[in-house]
């Protein structure tokens, strides 16, 4: 029996360290006033069509129903949460919501690109503000900061409608295409980029110029400088540039990671409307880590009412080769936990009873299961990681107690069964 | 833009409580020494096909992939967690595995079915022991006691092997049908049901005798005087009957639920080959809560290798009927929240490193997004469940200090800001 290609198996040993990356994305979200949310994982296709045209759905699971209408494996969350938003009138805004879901692309598997994936995602609706902006910004980066990235990333803003302006200023005739080649800019040779904005724009001089500025990375200072350096590039841009510059000073004011400006942030998709930002590793390694911006044109597609809104969405895989190269992929030390055997021929429902007086004091505890030897049991017990093994034989019941086997030290202490709770509370507790 | 049928948006006020049977389960699977695992959403439609033939199939999502292979939404957990076990060899045994994850099943909507919906799904591997059922028992009975359903509901648990044994000394000449038809007992009108067993048994008497006998709660003393009072019944049967027994009187002893011996719960799937359980209302209301049983067979028919194997399946649907019913489906009271409010014309970054500092103490922390006016944003402050409101304008600033409005008295104080933390932490702490 094989797994369909390019799906996981997630073991125990993965399993609990990914767990982490729930427990602090929960915990960052519910810090920042931020409620969860749960959706179908399936959809009608056509909600990505309205959104993205037909190149996203080239890459979905999409099938038939059995009335031949077209479903699909959501590949994304943002059509689906702005569809709950609209169905519900009743909601005071901002409304803000997060959600940890798992998706689907039908791409071709790669690391870091599997075609099923986790995904975090926040968004706010309502507020059109700097403050909303640095608000899931600053949640983003906190996030990372909890799992154990603090200073291992580096946050690039950038804002589609200053660039825009920035394009439609420096004289270019199809700002769509010149977006799209931007967004290709670290996968070509430098000159063959600097040829195709030159193509473009139509002037050699201003794509030189433009080009050195593309991931030239910027303080807020930096970009207020620029603009009022170069007046004809930046006219009538004076609110965009200080809105984008005060976004990041708002952001740099939260935590102390890093958070630049690069006006070669773009992301691909059209619907962007202000702020957009990724996160990369500080070294450069990886596809980025998270993305997200300003969309406040999507509500509006869909229900004809507009919603300003601004999101970030945070996949698993790249975040695991992450959390994997800095040493941050590594299960917590554990609660001690307990194990309690099985004497060959004993009464196994006192030994029930024992290990419910355990779990009752919020201790982890298994159960001998087979009626192997006690030296085999206390194997187990070790290579499971307990720290304490329980035997309660005839010879224990007799006295009303019970003998406690550290199986680190392999020191035996009898112990009654009325002080066998605080024994173990003392036992268990962290050192 | 609308939903697929037979699917739910989960809105926060349902999710959150939703998250109390995630939390829950995974508290109790981890004080029982069961780790979490995670697996793909798609398989291959025959992995189902050699569990349990085409029935199943019929009612799942399946389509094919571009390579023309029938894949499917996975309907259940027992496959792909059987699968993954014989993928490794390496595990020592026993394996104590959980998982909660998403499955899809093509059947008609109705309440307490849906075509998506949540399982918890928790299994032991290795031993076929008594306490290895037990525990899987008890571990469900935990979890329901958890969440709030103690005393509200009963498990009923039978022997597959025992039936077996039983409906053959009885003369039944197609036990597999005797099973489907006791598998239907509570949908059939009491005559019609008799008048199939008697067709199937060819005595009227034992079958009225059977009949009575199916559906009636025993205790594990009550099987025991019925085996030894029927002992052409329960020929060679006497080890399996004590099992049966043993199990109940086990799990009866790690917690004060009720469970009972009921010879009418077979479950259908034919794959069970010991014990047997299921969890209902007390009442008698709604389908089964929770379900499992022994299935040994299941690893040697993907891997050659013989793996015995007990488990138990819970979904979503009916746990939120029951959880409504019994009032546990309510959101627990909250841990105090705060709003830092954005006085007209202030400067923003002081509130944003104000809601870092909030944050920092383990408080939620919403902080204003828009430039209402103050009394707007303390009334969004209270519909958001905050309790207390921190202003910041130019008059507190100069003193080093911030307001703290407590949303419910309304009372104010000024405070200063080298003793906000402290002002904080005694504020929000539990009263």
């Amino acid at each position: 029996m094989e797994r369909v290609r390019g799906f996981r198996d997630i073991y125990p040993e993965d399993m609990e360290i990914r767990e982490k990356i729930f427990r602090e994305s929960d915990t960052c979200s519910r810090l920042f006033g931020f409620r969860k949310i749960d959706f179908p994982s399936v959809e009608f296709l056509d909600l990505y069509r309205m959104k993205s045209g037909d190149e996203l759905v080239q890459q979905t699971f999409s099938f038939r129903d059995r009335n031949q209408r077209e479903i699909t494996l959501i590949p994304e969350a943002t059509p689906t949460v702005v569809r709950m938003l609209t169905a519900r009138k009743d909601l005071p805004r901002p409304v803000r919501w997060y959600s940890f879901q798992k998706f689907w692309r039908y791409e071709e598997p790669q690391a870091g690109r599997m075609r099923e994936f986790y995904q975090y995602n926040a968004d706010i609706f309502g507020p059109d503000s700097m403050e909303a902006d640095s608000e899931i910004i600053m949640l983003s980066m906190r996030i990372l900061d909890s799992i154990g990235l603090k200073k291992r990333y580096q946050i690039r803003v950038n804002n589609r409608e200053m660039m825009q302006a920035l394009l439609e200023n420096l004289g270019f005739r199809d700002v769509q295409k010149a977006f799209q080649a931007i967004d290709r800019m670290r996968k070509l040779p430098a000159d063959q980029f600097l040829d195709e904005i030159s193509s473009l724009i139509g002037s050699r001089k201003d794509s030189t110029e433009l080009v050195e500025l593309l991931g030239k990375p910027m303080t807020a200072a930096d970009l207020r400088s620029l603009a009022s350096g170069r007046k004809e590039w930046f006219s009538g841009m004076d609110d965009v540039v200080e809105r984008t510059a005060r976004t990041v000073e708002l952001c740099s004011s939260g935590s102390p990671s890093e958070i630049v400006i690069d006006l070669s942030i773009v992301r691909g998709l059209s619907y962007y409307t202000g702020i957009v930002f990724e996160a990369f590793d500080a070294d450069g390694e990886f596809r980025s880590i998270l993305g997200g911006g300003r969309y406040n044109g999507l509500a509006s597609t869909f229900s004809g009412e507009s919603i300003p809104a601004v999101g970030v969405g945070m996949g698993d895989a790249v975040l695991e080769l992450m959390m994997r190269k800095y040493g941050c992929w590594k299960t917590d030390i554990t609660k001690k936990s307990v194990y309690v055997c099985r004497p060959p021929n004993s009464d196994t429902s006192v030994l029930a009873g024992i290990a419910a007086t355990v779990r009752n004091l919020g201790i982890a505890c298994m159960t001998d299961l087979s009626s192997r030897s006690l030296s085999a049991q206390f194997k187990d017990a070790a290579r499971s990681g307990c720290a304490y093994a329980i035997i309660c034989g005839d010879a224990e019941r007799e006295k009303e107690s019970v003998t406690i086997k550290n199986l680190e030290s392999g020191k035996q202490e009898l112990v009654r069964l009325d002080s066998l709770e605080k024994f173990l509370v003392e036992a268990t507790a962290d050192s």
